[in-house]
Parts: C-alpha cells; sequence; structure tokens
C-alpha cells in the first residue's frame, strides 16, 4: 500500500473543502510570485478529496452574500459571481388582503423594501447555484497552485498519534480510490431528495455511497485534516462528535424552475405569507430560473414524512395554492429537493487542534436566510491563513485555538437568528380574526436580520488576534477611526493610488494572500508636523514588521504596510516616503507601486472621502494604524505613536525572528 | 479526398478570425436559447482555421481600447478584460528641460493628462496581451457554441463560381491538415522577430511555417470565405488584392518587460522624447510588466535594416539611452520584437461579396497608437451579423456591400491619423535652436485623437443601413436626440429595469446576439397623452417588426424592442403596456422581464438621467424612436408618429415575410 506525506488533508470538495483548497492556493501563489520561475518556492501541500464521482452539477445553495463576494475578490474570482450571477434587488412582501373575507383575501403587495441597504458594501446581493460557485473555486485551484480536486476518494480508516507534538505528522489516514457505480438508486437527476435531511438524518451512519470495483487504497500522513465532508460528516464521526439540535416540525420543498406566472413581482425576492395554504419564499436566479421555498406541511413530534408523497408535482401544487390568484406553471424544472427545518450543533469544531470541522460538518440551519454556503466558506476563510501561518512558520500554533471560539460563536448566533426567521416564514399571519405573526413582527425582524442576510453581522471577540475591549492591555484607540469596527471586517472606501492614478478599492487590496496587513492614515503629509511624524513612524514600523519577517524573506511577505494620505496624489509622490511604505519585491527587486493611496479626487468617480468614510480625522494631531487579518478582519486601532504597542498583540501570536 | 459544406470558411485565428467567429457563437447561441434542449436550434455552420500550431503566447497587440470592451461587453466577456487587463489611467509627457544645457536637459514631466476622458465610455481604457484575449475569444466560442478553432490547417488551393448565385457553395477551398514541425529558425520563444514587418516584408509569398508530415486534404465548399489571415495574407492573394503603401523610413523595437527604474511614472502611459537619443512610448501592462516602444533609428530609402543588429540586448541600451537621467533595467523580458514603421492599405476588402478580408489583411499601421487589433475586431464585427442574417435569411445579400464602404473608409481615416501621429513621435522635439516637433504641437494632436484611441471616432456614412443625412428620404428627426449621432454607436447612460429593479446600463442591453433594436422613449407614461400615443404606437410597431420577422419565430427574434419611460419604475408597472414592449419568449412563453426600462432613481447611486443623457425632451409632445443595428450603431432616429417610416429604409435590406 504506498503512503505519502502532505500537511492538509481535506475530506470533502463542497464549498468549505473547495474554499480552503483555494485560501491555501492563493497563499502558495504568493509566495510564488516572490520566486524566479523555476526556482522552488515556499509552499503549504494540501490534498482536497471527496467520495463523490463529480462535484454538485445543478441545484443546492445559490444565495451570495455581498460579503462572501468580498472574499471572492480578495481570491480573484468575484466578477465571476457578479457576471454569471442574478443581482436580487429588492424584497417585496404579499399577505391576504385585510379588507377582504374577513382577513383572509387574495395577496395583496403589502411592502417593499431593497434587498441590501446602499452603503453595506461595494458588491450586492447574488444568486448564482452552488455548481458554478464550486466550479470558480476549482478553476483558480488548478490555475494558481496545479492542485486538481480527487474524486471517487474515501477517508476509511484514520489515526491520530496520542501526542501531536512528538510528531511531524501524527495523523493516518486510509484512502480508498472508488471506481464509479452509482448505487443511490434515484436515476432521476433533477432530485434532490437522496440529500435531503428528511430521509437522510444527519446522524446516521453515512453509506459509501459507491461501491468500488477495483478499489485501491493508500495510506496518507498528514500534519493537519479539516472535515468538511457535510452534514453526515465521516471526519467529525472519527474525532467523536455530533451534531446536536432539533427539528421545528415544518418541512419545506424546494424547486429551481422557469416560471410561467403572472405574478409582477417574480424576478424580485418574494415573501408570500397566504391565509391557510402556507408560505413561499421566491429567488430570482441566473439564466431566467427562479427559486421557489415552498412550505409543505407540519410533522408531530417522531412523525415522519412518507417519501413517496414528497414529488415534484405535489410541491408544484401547493406552490401553486400558496400564490393564488397569481397563476403559477414550473416550465422547466432543474432541481427539487425537500428538507425538514431544523438547527443542529456540534459541541467544538476541532480536536486537539490538529483535526477540524467546518461547514455542514459542524452546523446546519434552513436554507433560506441563505446562511450555508456562506457561512461553510467562511468557516475556511477563517481556517486557511491559520493552518497556513503554522506550517510555514511564521506564526505560533496558538493561533489555531482561535478557530473553534470565533466560529463557534458564529454558528451559534446564526442558528439563533435562524430559529426566530425560520419560525416567522413557517408562521401563520395575523388576521383580525386569529393569532399569528404580524406584519410589523416580520418586518422587523427582517430588517434587524439585514447584517446577517449581507455576512457583514460577524463581530469576533477579543482574542489573541483581535484586540478590541482591553484598551489597557494593548494600548488600543478605538475612537481614532469611528467608522472601523474592531472585530468586524474591514469596510471598503475608494482611494486614489499613488503608483497607477486609478480610482481603487480600499478593501480589495487586501488580497488573501495570507499576509496580516497594517494600514496606516498619517493624514496630510504636506504639513511639516506630520513629515516628522512619519520619518520617525517608519524606522518604528520597520521594526515592528521585520520583528515578525523571517530573515532572507521579503520585508512585506508576513506583513504588508498600506498607507492613505489626506493629501492630492502629486503632493504625495513629491515626498520622500520611509521606504517600507514602498518595499522592494522579490524575485526581481521591484519597488511596489500599490502600496500608497491619495484621499484625493478621481477623474471618473469624484472624490474618494477615504477619511469621512472611515470616520478618521484628517487633521489630528496623532495618526492612526489599523491592524488588519489576513482574513480582514480588523485586529485592533492605534494611535501611530503607539506602533510599537503592536507587540503586545502580535508577540503571542506571531513567531519572532 | 473528404469533402463537406459550410457557410463561412473563416481563415486565420487571430484577434479578428476569432472575433468573426464569437460573433457568430453569440448568435448561434441567441437561437439555441429559443429552442428546447435537445431540439435543433437555427445554426450558422463556420469553421475557423489557422496554420500555426497554436495561438500566440506572449507579446503582439496589447491595447483595449474602450469602444472595444463595450463591444466585449456585448459578448459577455468583458469582465475578462477588466479582471486581468491593466487600467491606464494617465499620460505623462517628458521633454528635454529647456532650461538646462541649451534646450536640452534631461528628462522634464512637461504635462499629464487623463487617459480616457471622463464620459467617454462606462469602461476605461485596458492593457492586456493578445494571447489573453485570443483565450477569451476561443472560451467563448467553445462554451457557447462547443466549436474548436481548428491548428494546423492550412488552404492551399482556391477557386471560386464564375456565377455565384447559381450555386449555394460558390466557393471551393483545399484544406492541408499538418503535423507540426516547426522550421522558422528561431529557437527563442521571447523573440517575436520572425514576425516582424522589417524582416518578413508584407507582399513577400507568404512561406508554410510548417513542413507537413503525413499531410492530409480535405475540399470544403462555402458560401462565405473571410480572410482574417494577417498582412500576409493568403487570401488576400487570391482574391488578387495587394497592401499598398509606404513606410515612413524609422525603425523601433519592442519590448515586454518587468522593469527596475526610477521612472515614477512608470506605471502611468509615458511619452518621452528625448533631445538626442529619440523617443520612447511606455505603457503599464498587467502582471506587472511594461511595453516599452524605442526608436531605434532611421532608414535611407531602399536601406533594410541588418538583422544581427537588432538584439534584445541594444534596444534595452537605446531605451536606456533615451530615459536618461533615469535608471532602467529590464529584469525579465517576456517578449520582443522590431518594427518599421509604415502604413499599408487594400483598394477594397471583399470580392463579389462573397470573399472578404479583415483586419491586417487589408491594413496595417504602426502600433502605438493600439489601432491594430481593435480595428481588426471591429472589421469582424460589421461583416459577422450581416453575414449572419443573409444566410439566415431574414437580410437580403445586398447588406454585405456595406462592408467594404464603412471599414474601408475607417481604415482610411485611421492610416491618416496613424501617420501623423507616427511622425510627431518619430520627430525632434524642437529646441530654441533647432526645429522640431513643438510641444503644442504633439498636445493638441493628441488630445484630437483622443476619440480615435478609444475606438469612439467611427461614424458610419449614409446607406442602407444607415438613415444620417437624408431628413426627407427617411423622415429622420435627429434633433430629437441630441445626445445620439447617427453612424455612430449607442452610447451608455444608466437606467432602472422595470422588471427586476437593478440598476442597469442602457448600452449592455445591446447583447451581440445579431438582432436589430428599436429603442423607445415615450416619455412620461403617466401622462394621458402619452398613454394614448403609446397605444397607437403599440400596433404600428407591431406591424414593423412582424413585417420583418419569420413567420413561427417569436416577434423579438430579428428586431428587439426596448423602451425606456421618463416615469418612476413602480409608476411603470402599473401600467398596461403594448404587448411588443413585453413580448413571449420561446421556448417556455415567458414573458420577458428586461426590455422595459425607467428613468429613475437607483437604491445604490442616484438618479439615472437617462433622458438627459441622450439628449431628450422627456415632455415634448412626440416620442422618439431609435433604430441601432445588431453592431450598436445607430441606423436612424425618427419621432414616434413616423414610426412606418422605419421601411422607407427597413425594406431595402431587411426581408419581408
Amino acid at each position: 500500500m504506498s503512503e505519502s506525506k502532505t500537511d492538509i488533508l481535506i475530506v470533502g470538495a463542497g464549498p468549505a473543502g473547495l474554499f480552503l483548497a483555494a485560501q491555501l492556493a492563493k497563499i502558495n501563489a504568493f509566495h510564488a510570485s516572490r520566486t524566479r520561475p523555476g526556482q522552488p518556492a515556499k509552499r503549504i501541500d494540501y490534498r482536497i478529496v471527496d467520495k463523490a464521482e463529480h462535484k454538485v452539477l445543478v441545484g443546492h445553495a445559490d444565495g451570495f452574500q455581498c460579503r462572501t463576494v468580498e472574499v471572492f475578490q480578495s481570491l480573484g474570482i468575484a466578477h465571476r459571481v457578479v457576471h454569471e450571477g442574478c443581482e436580487v434587488a429588492e424584497v417585496v412582501f404579499y399577505n391576504p388582503d385585510p379588507e377582504e373575507n374577513g382577513g383572509k383575501g387574495g395577496l395583496k403587495e403589502t411592502q417593499r423594501v431593497v434587498d441590501t441597504a446602499p452603503g453595506t458594501s461595494f458588491f450586492r446581493h447574488y444568486l448564482l447555484g452552488q455548481a458554478r460557485v464550486e466550479q470558480f473555486l476549482i478553476d483558480l485551484v488548478r490555475e494558481e497552485d496545479g492542485v486538481h480536486v480527487e474524486q471517487l476518494t474515501e477517508p476509511t480508516s484514520f489515526d491520530m498519534a496520542q501526542d501531536t507534538s512528538a510528531t511531524e505528522y501524527p495523523i493516518t489516514v486510509t484512502l480508498r480510490h472508488i471506481t464509479p457505480k452509482l448505487t443511490n438508486g434515484l436515476e432521476d437527476p433533477k432530485s434532490g431528495l437522496y440529500r435531503s435531511n428528511l430521509f437522510a438524518p444527519a446522524n446516521e451512519e453515512p453509506k459509501t455511497s459507491m461501491n468500488g470495483v477495483d478499489a485501491s487504497e493508500e495510506t496518507v500522513r498528514a500534519r493537519y485534516m479539516v472535515g468538511c465532508d457535510g452534514a453526515r460528516s465521516w471526519v467529525r464521526k472519527q474525532i467523536g462528535l455530533e451534531l446536536k439540535g432539533d427539528s421545528a416540525n415544518t418541512y419545506w420543498g424546494v424547486v429551481d424552475a422557469i416560471p410561467i406566472t403572472d405574478l409582477p413581482t417574480i424576478r424580485l425576492k418574494n415573501v408570500i405569507h397566504s391565509a391557510d395554504s402556507g408560505s413561499i419564499l421566491t429567488v430570482p436566479r441566473e439564466r431566467g430560473y427562479v427559486r421557489f421555498y415552498v412550505q409543505l406541511g407540519r410533522l408531530e413530534p417522531g412523525q415522519r414524512v412518507n417519501r413517496a408523497e414528497v414529488t415534484i408535482e405535489k410541491i408544484i401544487e401547493k406552490a401553486q395554492k400558496i400564490v393564488e390568484p397569481y397563476k403559477l406553471e414550473c416550465a422547466d424544472v432543474e432541481w427539487y429537493t425537500c428538507y425538514e427545518i431544523g438547527q443542529r450543533l456540534c459541541d467544538t469544531f476541532e480536536k486537539q487542534e490538529r483535526v477540524f470541522i467546518a461547514g455542514d460538518a459542524c452546523h446546519t440551519h434552513s436554507p433560506k436566510a441563505g446562511q450555508g454556503m456562506n457561512t461553510s466558506m467562511m468557516d475556511t476563510y477563517n481556517l486557511g491563513w491559520k493552518l497556513a501561518s503554522v506550517i510555514h512558520g511564521t506564526a505560533n500554533p496558538s493561533v489555531l485555538s482561535t478557530y473553534n471560539p470565533e466560529r463557534h460563536a458564529v454558528a451559534n448566533d446564526l442558528i439563533e437568528f435562524d430559529r426566530k426567521i425560520a419560525g416567522l416564514f413557517s408562521g401563520k399571519p395575523a388576521t383580525r380574526e386569529e393569532a399569528g405573526v404580524s406584519l410589523d413582527e416580520f418586518h422587523a425582524l427582517w430588517k434587524k436580520m439585514g447584517k446577517w442576510t449581507t455576512g457583514t453581522a460577524i463581530e469576533y471577540s477579543d482574542s489573541s488576534i483581535v484586540a478590541k475591549t482591553k484598551q489597557q492591555t494593548y494600548g488600543i484607540r478605538p475612537e481614532l477611526a469611528s467608522g472601523i469596527l474592531i472585530g468586524s471586517h474591514f469596510e471598503n472606501h475608494p482611494a486614489i493610488c499613488c503608483g497607477t492614478a486609478q480610482d481603487i478599492q480600499l478593501q480589495h487590496q487586501l488580497i488573501s494572500d495570507g499576509r496580516w496587513r497594517i494600514i496606516l492614515f498619517p493624514g496630510d503629509i504636506r504639513q511639516s508636523d506630520v513629515q516628522e511624524r512619519l520619518q520617525r513612524l517608519g524606522d518604528k514600523l520597520d521594526q515592528v514588521v521585520r520583528r515578525y519577517t523571517p530573515a532572507g524573506e521579503d520585508i512585506d511577505s508576513v506583513i504588508q504596510v498600506l498607507s492613505v494620505f489626506a493629501t492630492p496624489r502629486l503632493d504625495v509622490e513629491k515626498q520622500k516616503l520611509p521606504s517600507i511604505l514602498k518595499p522592494q519585491k522579490s524575485p526581481y527587486g521591484v519597488t511596489a507601486w500599490d502600496t500608497v493611496f491619495a484621499d484625493d479626487k478621481s477623474h471618473h468617480t469624484g472624490d474618494s472621502n477615504t477619511y469621512v468614510g472611515y470616520g478618521i480625522d484628517a487633521s489630528a494631531d496623532v495618526g492612526c494604524v489599523v491592524l488588519v487579518r489576513p482574513d480582514q478582519y480588523v485586529a485592533g486601532v492605534w494611535a501611530d505613536a503607539d506602533i510599537e504597542r503592536f507587540r503586545d498583540l502580535l508577540d503571542h501570536v506571531l513567531v519572532k525572528w
């Protein structure tokens, strides 16, 4: 039996697993870009295996939160989402007309709101099938790092050394390479029922979906293993964890179809509560499709759905009843499934900081708020850079201990939120005669949930990589940048790039290449006191950055310094800037031209108003320094004079050289 | 010998040939989208052959005019250009410092201007290597139409029937399939010298660059043939044409390299005139590269360059001399070549409206104004829809007679312009002591050439498909839309899509799917007289459109009607619109949701100001109707009451059903 080694074994090539591979590919591509072609580059070795014959082809998740698109931008693939995806611009609420038939009249449009609140993000909310998302990630991994997903490859045994520090590769996994032979018995490619949580309970022993013929096996030894293998995770089982939670006793059908309908708002998002027939949620999709979430029925405790009763015909029939008096036909059904609303969560997302689980393997919830795929990818976004920097030896292994608390808290909050929203969706609307979900109640929660549905709600708490509240300990000065929220993502505002004269988006400069970033807002360099401050700062900054940079590597290889001046661009260029602001890059020694920015007027898009956007006073007698993690979350905000206090935080995380 | 038939044989798979294939693929994809999967769709059959082993890998053309990006948008691939390309934002002029050394001092920045004048286009000016452009087109043709470029396939004989109307496939070509065996003798993959016009004169008998081993032959019979086979075109020779023109007796080197330099504006476009060492033009490129055009020397009439003297080392040496006192090293040379400035043009671009030539096959000029690749692709953009509509039987063959006058005039104007600009680039700068090119003269021409360098200068003259000046004959009313220039491209302004609530770009709705478009600006539909006018217009419009639409095809399959109301979006939706504005689409009968727009406020981007943008008076007592060709050029502007006068123009072009 062949034996090999790898740094990270990723089990499962759905969105979470592929995203992790994409993050690692991007980090590898950065180091390759600093190496002469043909020379060996610093590289994380990883493998991504999946027992299925191929990736998802239709259906499944389809919602792209703004925040996810921002992160895709940092990987260089957001343009594909924007190009192929369907932007959903407004949400329309329909309720029974209270003036008719004792409050049970025909549907009436009761409210219409913008889907993505203006100012939330540079991007909007897009709908695009999971099949395409997976393809974008697969393409990235192949193009940037030459790695392919190993399909038809299934882990069959797992072992981890008792003392994981005693050996370099403490994890041993047997992989079985299987020949395809579909045995799930469901021949209809449009049906997603065989993956439905109604018919395949999350904690059931996962069955091998393929029976191997001529199966061969190999042994892989790994430093780390990440289980991205879904709600019925094999990895989760190996580390003795289980999903805990319950279901809300209502079950829903999902249909992706081309609708023929007279509902005038069919290309918007529609939330429709009928008087007696249940609720429906529709979202417009790419290529003229629409996704329908159709409330099918309720279950008594312990009751199971009869599979024979869940057919595409019956789901459509139900949908037609709910949208009456509007007409609805489904001209082309691309995919359908059904699910039971339920929220389940693992107690922890890791074991010994060597085996991690992410995505559906550690949390599941109802799909309607578009959280599943997005949260899964953000799980591995949180984990990827941590693993890479520990393997590269630039971060202490202790940084891995932040994964579980950060992502468990997100999953927990999300499940709370999901429970509320699912209840409101499934509840009957209140009428004059009957109690129920009031319109106002629903709208109020909908508004509040805007930050969740855009993915911008996440705010990590104090830890070794977030200095949020401990002002004394770390000397942070959050009040210097009122538009920057520590623990949350670094939001976007435009600026002008001094080297290229382009009007750029500052957030887009934070490429997910594994590097930390220090973003300086020194004020107006035309003022002599700012110039003096900057010269002093340059030396200190150089020391701080050099402290965490391995000898022989580029000064910007662990921490990149970006600076934004409250000064017209041409006046910045005339100044002599500290070299740490414009470092030289291997392998050719080119001076960086994309690290210095100005809050200035653009030829095409007006004033950039960068300082105003971040709530920074350009005329303050102290500059402002923002430390941003490799995943774009803000670690802290300091006064530039206190730059050395970065060490109070970073010394615990980064390796000193 | 095998024999086959095809509608169009495209010879040459450079930008012109690939663009033609892409245009045809997009037209085929449109008809496929109106057909049930698995059913036969209306389709143009075409083949694209190229004798080279593979497409260009590095170097060659690299400039993307705004107008070209607009057209790429209409094919659905602009996002790839914007993502990978380098936006060039400003142009900086350097001249000898007149205050130093008698006007021959070191270089001094004398002016700095925006590269793309604000308001020119939704897009900017991008630099990206031809290799990527070709890849985008290849991907499109494969993904949208399943067609592959046939490399290593060379035409060897040509015959055309005397009476081309007597037979369906009047063209007979022998194709030779060759096995690769590089014989050009230049082993350096970075060198483009073997394609240079200095060492391979345009009119020389083209040599087969591959010597066939096991070559097989086939006979192809075609309705049409298009020669996109470059300056040494085989097709051009078959139809007895030649490039005529002369050279300006100066020769230049071209280098794509990663520069190490202290020139502060290296990531902008630089136009550098040295006192005595000649001129240089630099443009920033993707991936950190910069392209240098380096003036090497002058030739006496009849003098030839010694090939041994044109080496990469000597080109760089010369560049270093020109940019003094700035330092310049080329860390990584990706590609280089040299060329002689010359303008050459064919007398005509076609024979019997059956064989056409496009791109370098019919016009060549100097590369510095970024015209070559762009103009070549716009040649076949002009031709593609004409060929397709004749083959589909929706247009009269006479429409093909417009290709030569339209594109010959463009090439002619371009060559005039290029001659001027090349002279200014190659001339010595004037100093106090010596006559020469004055700074003011140069800057004045540079400004004037903005419309050329953005590709927005083209204005087709009166013809069967442009009603520009003959107001009496066609009843046009250009004064109704002062922001729309008949004969020029339909410019972009934003609007709000009523069906999706998205803020859209109106020009982006003009997909290059082979369809004509009627764009209505009826005014504010809330006014009763506008409502009445619209109801009357609806019937007439239906008749006009139906007149040119084959029986059994969708009403929008030849001409698509778009409408823009000067009315808030929600008020448009409440109105009953004539069905021609929201037609039903095969194969499922979905009602179009993307054809009706409002000049309204966007949630995210403010007022769209569509009517103001197009110079249309929303309160006029007559609406305005714009007829746009399938290539986005404006055929004419009419009052809506005169809609039937479209027929005076279209009856000559489109087939009546």
